[in-house]
């Protein structure tokens, strides 16, 4: 590990950074120049005041999304500011490029206060074909990301959606590889942040606002979740949790149990982490459900490293990292996503979407087996699969 | 011109905009993953925590700037918004990029509100090493610059001082080849916004803030100014002139004459058009001293077509646009300016910068002419000789 960071603090000085501006229409004389620059230019403004739309036709707009942090939940480093969050934006920005054809542009910004956050997003809007949020730490995230649906562009909070649809797909390839049916998993998720809730909102098929959970008729589901956070298990009713929690927590945990993680792992199909580093223990994986599937999503470091969670007796063990099998990373769809976002240039990003992403990206796998519940970044064509299914029906 | 606005538009069309996003470290394999994202990336951001100037180093912010723009006062066009500002803040990307190695972003926001973009400009700050306002209408510029002198990276309204710069630089070549010196000038700047009060404060070697202006000892300057407005000239104590008008009147206009341009034009020696199409006839011009130096630069259509200037007798005439000799515009300097801020990494830019800039460009034409007072954007190294001004005794 420590000779990857150092590779890796070596790489980012090299190239400082990962990106740049290209221009797509050269200026080779003062013609190119009298066309793209002044007096030509004006002609392309003329026609977007008569149609705002044509900004997407005539600019980058129509291909470009912002990646936005407030640098408050920055990989498993946690509120690091702005500055220190840039890294990981722009490493975004270039796997947009790299995955896709999408432009991203890495955007991070010196304030944690919700209503200027809002106010910033829908203030940089008409520059973007959508916005991807990003390590922005909850609850401010999903007043953040609530706030923000009908501004005419797609706002989408990576960490609880990407997250929530590939921890989807891999669960149900998982569950085909232990022969269990996904319908009756017990689930615990560790960690109630944008991830943690977001991902037993789709486990659970609900469709939240604030404080108020509903479950979505027919959507696909697993028997139970309990969702733990650092003071244990939340429960109906529970002291210390936010309206975020409270809402999930009226419709998770069934037996309304209490206690620790260890206490509350006892005897569950599934365990998913993605909270911080070594939560997880040996012994809490021997007293899991025979299969055990795990699911230790922390990054850099995860919540048990694969090796131990095997030697422990996990039927499957997946991971956040790129350098271990099952890579269960936001990074598989959020690429994609845009990709539909622009290809379709769509207004939202709905539930519908999401879900239809979530089986596309599980169908991908033909054969699910322990090291192999879910495609790899690099398997072919993988974007171009996502924005398929996310324009399914595309209600714009 | 008819027929440069259907081939820009068809070009508009073409290419969808001007620029796009190019990774610099390409992602080949997982390993390369594992550096650029997780889990390498985590130590870049780790080293920014321990010292947050290393985002310039570790990141493209060392290299990026912003360019800004509510979309108040675009080109000559007014008013317009965001949406139709765009084409031309992602020129100005494309310009940064093909006569320097600045990568720029082109940012339109949705408010018009002061405060507020104060507010976003501070917001967005870590993500740049620069920020390049553009096309924001006067007087609220003027209190949106000062406000943002001090948030650590150099915020700079290139329609005042990339205007002010270039124009101070014509006007000195200008005076060489029509023999008069340069402060022997009489000068009438039609236009009080952003540009003309910039180019005006340029030639009277005055320091301003907000309602007061200082005489800077020692700068150059020529004899006087008059400035016009829409009611006519501005003179000490006019009614209907805001606090910026009313601070550079007090030192301009010696003589304290009212009236219509048509009557302050009267015996000067140059006119400078910074407002809007066609407001300078072919009488007005025949009525100034001998030697009349005329420039004409609202884009896309001058206060005078240069060929009526030169019918009506004027010895000298430049406009703004790229497909006239002489042309004036703000494009000669703001890529040097900021190559200049990126490899001095720069806090700000300071008068002294801005002077020393405005002479170098003028020190560029050797042997000045009727059709040659300024150099072209195609003068080889034109950034680097810019940049260099910029950073002579660079204070930090």
């Amino acid at each position: 590990m420590e000779n990857i960071y150092k590779e890796a603090l070596k790489v980012h000085k090299k190239y400082k950074g990962k990106i740049k501006i290209t221009p797509v229409s050269p200026i080779k004389n003062k013609h190119d120049l009298s066309l793209l620059y002044t007096p030509g230019v004006a002609e392309a403004s003329r026609q977007i005041v008569k149609d705002k739309k044509l900004s997407f036709d005539l600019t980058w707009r129509g291909r470009v999304v912002a990646v936005i942090s407030d640098g408050s939940a920055v990989l498993g480093l946690g509120n690091i500011g702005p500055e220190a969050a840039l890294p990981v934006m722009e490493g975004k920005a270039l796997i947009f490029k790299q995955f896709t054809d999408v432009d991203a542009v890495p955007i991070v910004i010196n304030t944690q206060d919700v209503s200027e956050i809002i106010q910033f997003v829908k203030n940089i809007a008409p520059s973007f074909a959508g916005i991807n949020l990003e390590d922005i730490a909850a609850p401010a995230c999903f007043q953040i990301e609530e706030a923000l649906q009908d501004i005419g562009i797609p706002v989408f909070h990576d960490d609880q959606h990407g997250t929530a649809i590939v921890v989807a797909a891999a669960l149900k390839n998982a569950a085909k590889v232990v022969d269990k049916s996904y319908s009756s998993l017990n689930v615990v998720v560790v960690g109630a942040g944008a991830a943690g809730l977001a991902t037993t909102r789709m486990l659970l098929g609900l469709n939240c606002s604030a404080d108020t959970c509903e479950i979505i008729p027919e959507h696909s589901r697993v028997k139970d979740v309990i969702v733990v956070d650092r003071n244990g298990a939340l429960f109906s009713g529970r002291e210390n949790q936010n309206i975020y929690k409270q809402a999930v927590s009226g419709i998770s945990n069934k037996q309304k149990m209490s206690g620790s993680l260890s206490d509350v792992i006892k005897g569950a199909d599934a365990v998913i982490g993605v909270s911080g580093p070594n939560l997880i223990t040996r012994d809490m994986i021997k007293s899991m459900a025979k299969g055990a599937i795990v699911f230790a999503m922390a990054n850099p470091i995860p919540e048990i490293m694969p090796s131990e969670a095997l030697k422990a007796g996990a039927a499957i063990v997946a991971s956040g990292r790129s350098d271990f099998p099952n890579q269960i990373n936001n990074a598989l769809v959020f690429p994609g996503i845009f990709l539909g976002v622009i290809k379709g240039r769509l207004a939202k990003i709905t539930q519908e979407m999401k879900d239809k992403t979530s089986n596309m990206l599980a169908s991908l796998v033909t054969n699910p087996s322990p090291t192999n519940i879910i495609p790899d970044m690099f398997y072919p064509k993988l974007a171009e699969h996502i924005a398929q299914a996310i324009l399914q029906n595309n209600n714009k």
